[in-house]
């Protein structure tokens, strides 16, 4: 996967990424490639990637809460979020009040809260956290509107990059490699 | 995504950009990548993508008619256009006909249409109209018979890039940045 | 799509496209991309291209006899095939005698013939015929047994290169384009 | 495909892969691009490559037995081992522990075995074998574990550049050259 370089992240960056609780995630485009297959019968699928669902789960068990929020409905995200053990609200039209919800719920600050995402409807939610990331394969106008862009393309390892910057940034990879290799 | 800096955008194509108040855009190669996926059982599918989905509603809700229209058949086109809000016309053997129709419908004239599209059978169109334009990836015979060519690939941005083009070239996105960061 | 600039085509080359009365095209990985999508419950699907299919259809009506051949079994081939109305040969352990029989069948000569194959199942046919193409993404044992490589991959356009190159060398190219332009 | 030249690879990796009588292969990522396309009955799929299958089978019937090693559950890892004749197990949690039942079974030594994998639950079983291969879309915390990387991805050709160089170190690729050029 394309990967940004850990010495490539700057101090400010990585402080951000030490304080997150809770990582809130856009679907399409974000944890897919943005491509939506429909079939003749009016069937929707979307692709989502196993590094990125191996990064979610390594988040989690890390203490890390983890949350997707898509403005589409259908099973394909509920599907994956359940595998992987992580929250999801599909057909969310206001993002940020949605982040905001679950702040309170999770009783976390909103400097605390990292969001990715790739297109206007994340605009709100990326403007109120303390981490705002774009895979990067946004949209033009959302880079700018963010603290950090990861190398990688949604659906191809962006979310992973994230959580490996959190993982790195909170100190567990060390001890992630050695449990892994044993 | 890809995309062309709005700076490389000449005033002319601007210009253009600013009459249009009906955007035609085939459909497969143009706001699919081209694939046809195909099962065992003779079953069809392909794959839109959310960048673009999320452009054609931006430019329907500033006022520009926007409709597809495909050679193809099946239910594939007609579920995205129904998804969006958008007029579609499937099985359209003569495609500059039909743009021809929808200007005598939405009461516009030839120069206040652009057509996007890839390959020989919308040629006719592409001659036909005020803006005719071609994503990254079309057959090379169309590129020199267009207005302009996007950076984006069919499928992957291309139609949102001329969507853009088209609500900057008529003052929308100041107030779209503003409403969706709200 | 990717191009090979017709300029940059030999003499030799275009001479061999010139004589072709009988093409002939493997399926996975020269007609699709070599991916093999397949579910959870065993069904398969695998992915053509729309230029590829307009190229084929524009060498059918040129008056060249078009014909899939394919190792694999399964209904895909078949349908993209029937849509395009071209023949279609499937588990086709010897390719090689396959187009023997063809040229019978046309009554053609093997110099009459091209082949687009990308892998070990292919090199008898491409060794047999008067011009052996491979898409650039062929297994790299096989290039160099071609006469001539494409600059698309499979399933992005490689069979709609080959297509094009015949198309112009049998002078048909200006014709098509007026005609569709109209 | 990419392609490693045969000229790049070490002396070092040529005898190791001289010795395989053995070879594992993760699915996800390794035999496939790492997507899960997910539709909206929650049932997946994902992508095989042919050029890999064809490689799989030649490796098989060279006399390298081949076995697919994959932590997650479905029907399409099972599909795609059936169809090459090749071994699998599915929902693998410990791939070290199958790797070396699998050493019993088939009286072979770790150093007579090659594994590859792209991602953490693929460590310990790299950590173990003669031959420790990754390709080129590998997470990065995987690269500096492994003796090779291909240059080809995973779902594009790695696998089958893994078999090739198994094939070659083992003196096989004329003799199979000349029987598929017959």
């Amino acid at each position: 996967m394309d990967y940004l370089p850990a010495s490539d992240v700057t101090a400010d960056i990585r402080e951000r990424a030490s304080r997150i609780r809770l990582a809130c995630f856009d679907v399409d485009g974000t944890l897919t490639d943005g491509r939506l297959h429909i079939d003749n019968d009016g069937r929707e699928s979307k692709s989502f990637h196993v590094l990125d669902g191996q990064g979610l789960v390594l988040l989690r068990r890390s203490g890390v809460a983890v949350v997707l929020i898509t403005a589409r409905t259908g099973q394909a995200a509920q599907k994956r979020a359940s595998e992987l053990g992580v929250e999801v609200f599909t057909g969310a039209k206001d993002k940020r009040a949605q982040v905001q919800l679950l702040c309170e719920k999770h009783s976390v600050g909103l400097q605390e809260v990292c969001f990715m995402g790739d297109d206007l409807p994340d605009l709100g939610a990326l403007a109120a956290v303390g981490l705002a990331v774009a895979p990067s394969n946004a949209h033009p106008w959302i880079l700018p509107r963010t603290h950090w862009q990861t190398r990688a393309a949604g659906g191809s390892g962006a979310a992973r990059e994230l959580c490996d910057l959190i993982l790195d940034a909170q100190g567990h990879v060390d001890a992630l490699l050695e449990e892994w290799t044993r």
